[in-house]
């Protein structure tokens, strides 16, 4: 038995907790400051009020002031903040943590360069950091809390720049609805799962659109959602090669964006884009939602611009994602450039 | 104005021709002779019976017995037959036709040989008709016909021997919701088009699953399919890599994969199975329900596993393929080998 100890108790930082208590692991979850009322909430309901899930029997809850006491004897530290938190990650857990302690992150996302390279998080956490010598390692692949907690069958990849500590970290989660391939290409897995974000939104364009033109609320079309996936998949893996990431992470990318189109948020973000409403509405239409998937999308374009300046990449390879920037950062208004995905192969 | 035939009135030989004719072409549609009641309510009322939407003004309908006359200075033929009628369509239209008139197929599908390759039906129609030096072009990408002939914007690919003729065609066709990418690699492009009907199947097993784990019908969840759809992209890949296809292929294997598991009949079978049912019973349950998807996902197979004989592929690349196979082809009930689909790269 190992003891698990989970610094943010969001949705997915809670929800990975499952598989290892499960597995007769001990599982302490820890709330950020803000998370202060999940904790109490847990406490006194053994529920996670927003995951809506009762926590596995000896789930353990602690507040931010009792973190000493979560990490005494840990032998896994997950990292389960949001994108927003990130910062105070790396400023408040990791200079405190012993160097034998390995990390796993679920907070998907990365940060863009000056020069246009994409930094997935583990690498970010590493920079924040100096001189410390940690075990830094995270989740992709396509996983949404709620179906995780559902042990609907899950098929994720956790990366890492260690074949054997993976192998470790994944004999704590693996069950028989969590299934986990292993990869040292951090940069690879990271950035095809931050990328979908941009791609997620894109697809979700023709639902607004073919809702607009049929004058009806709902009505799905697919032949439009489709050509636009298969856009999103040659552009994500044009994006991979540009990183240096393994072609085969596109099934990260594509999975990830088939479960973010039909089951997360930036889904209702597209529609209304898609209507044709411009992003500051459709903002304050969402007001209240958290949409990491903008920023992770913004991160994404502004790295590949700042390729396209430096000569590394092309304009006309990717039509769909910097249509997204216009629409998300300068105001437009959606006008999918169908005409630009053609292509001739002779 | 050109002048284009199309041969056999189901749903996407007659939706094909909707661009076509609001373009100002002449479209005339051909009834194959099981098709005589579907030309009698064309011509009775203007729409087709079973696609359900109003033909453009000015479409003309010809009973199998009026084909020369049909024939009399077109342009350009379109196969619209189903792949089960395929030889007739070779046997009685291909040898009459003169070689001038080049041939767009809208049939997809493909067959396989002894030796475990695919062959895709462009390259069938020339073997059946040898000596005589036809141009045989054939559309791949995600369409559903309805949704062609309701303008929803979709994004195919023409694909044959000559790009000239391709752009000659693609002129005839292309309009503000139909774009077309041109490619001279058939088999790349058929194949991966093919391939997904073995997938898309696949993907739908999760639905059937989600359901019986849950004790609820229409209850999903987005894992398991995205888990099911990412290994799909990977052996969609490696299927085209051994068959020779360009790898950017993916994206109409990838999009038609999409727009079949939403909008197609193969779901309802997936489905089934997914539910624990045995492929017999299901195909009960579908009486009546074309199921040209089980022909080739059966046909994809075969192909597979006789290179797999032959020492050019690797049965442990190919799970989930192999695992379709087994269930409706050996009477097997579902279950995913999920296990099988994790990977260590490092």
């Amino acid at each position: 038995m190992s003891i698990v100890t989970i610094v943010g108790a969001g949705m997915m930082g809670s929800a990975i907790g499952f598989p290892a208590r499960e597995n007769g692991h001990e599982v302490r979850l820890v709330g950020t400051p803000l998370d202060r009322a999940i904790i109490d909430h847990a406490r006194q309901t053994g529920e996670h009020p927003t995951l809506k899930r009762r926590f596995p029997e000896g789930f353990k809850f602690y507040q931010i002031d009792q973190l000493t006491e979560a990490l005494e004897g840990a032998d896994l530290l997950v990292c389960g903040v949001s994108s927003f938190g990130v910062d105070w990650f790396c400023e408040t857990i990791l200079p405190i943590i012993p160097e034998s302690l390995p990390v796993l992150s679920v907070t998907k996302g990365m940060q863009d360069n000056e020069d246009g390279s994409m930094i997935p998080y583990p690498h970010l956490f590493a920079q924040k950091v100096p001189g410390r010598n940690l075990s830094l390692n995270a989740v992709g692949g396509p996983s949404t809390s709620y179906e995780l907690a559902d042990h609907d069958p899950t098929e994720v990849c956790f990366c890492g720049p260690d074949i054997e500590t993976l192998r470790w970290i994944k004999s704590i989660f693996e069950c028989d609805y969590y299934f986990i391939s292993l990869s040292t290409d951090v940069v690879g897995v990271e950035c095809a799962v931050a990328m979908k974000n941009v791609y997620a939104l894109a697809v979700s364009l023709a639902i607004g659109m073919s809702e607009k033109r049929e004058g009806v609320i709902g009505k799905e079309h697919y032949n439009s959602q489709a050509a636009l996936f298969g856009q999103s998949v040659r552009e994500m893996r044009k994006l991979l090669a540009l990183i240096g990431g393994h072609d085969d992470n596109i099934i990260y990318g594509a999975g990830d964006l088939y479960v973010t189109v039909f089951g997360g948020r930036t889904r209702r973000i597209g529609t209304l884009l898609g209507r044709g409403m411009s992003f500051d509405d459709a903002m304050k239409e969402l007001q209240g939602v958290t949409l990491e998937s903008i920023v992770i999308a913004t991160r994404t374009a502004r790295a590949l611009r700042r390729m396209i300046e430096r000569g590394l990449a092309k304009e006309e390879e990717f039509p769909l994602l910097l249509h997204v920037d216009e629409l998300i950062n300068n105001g437009k208004e959606v006008n999918v450039p169908w005409k630009e995905f053609e292509t001739e192969r002779f």
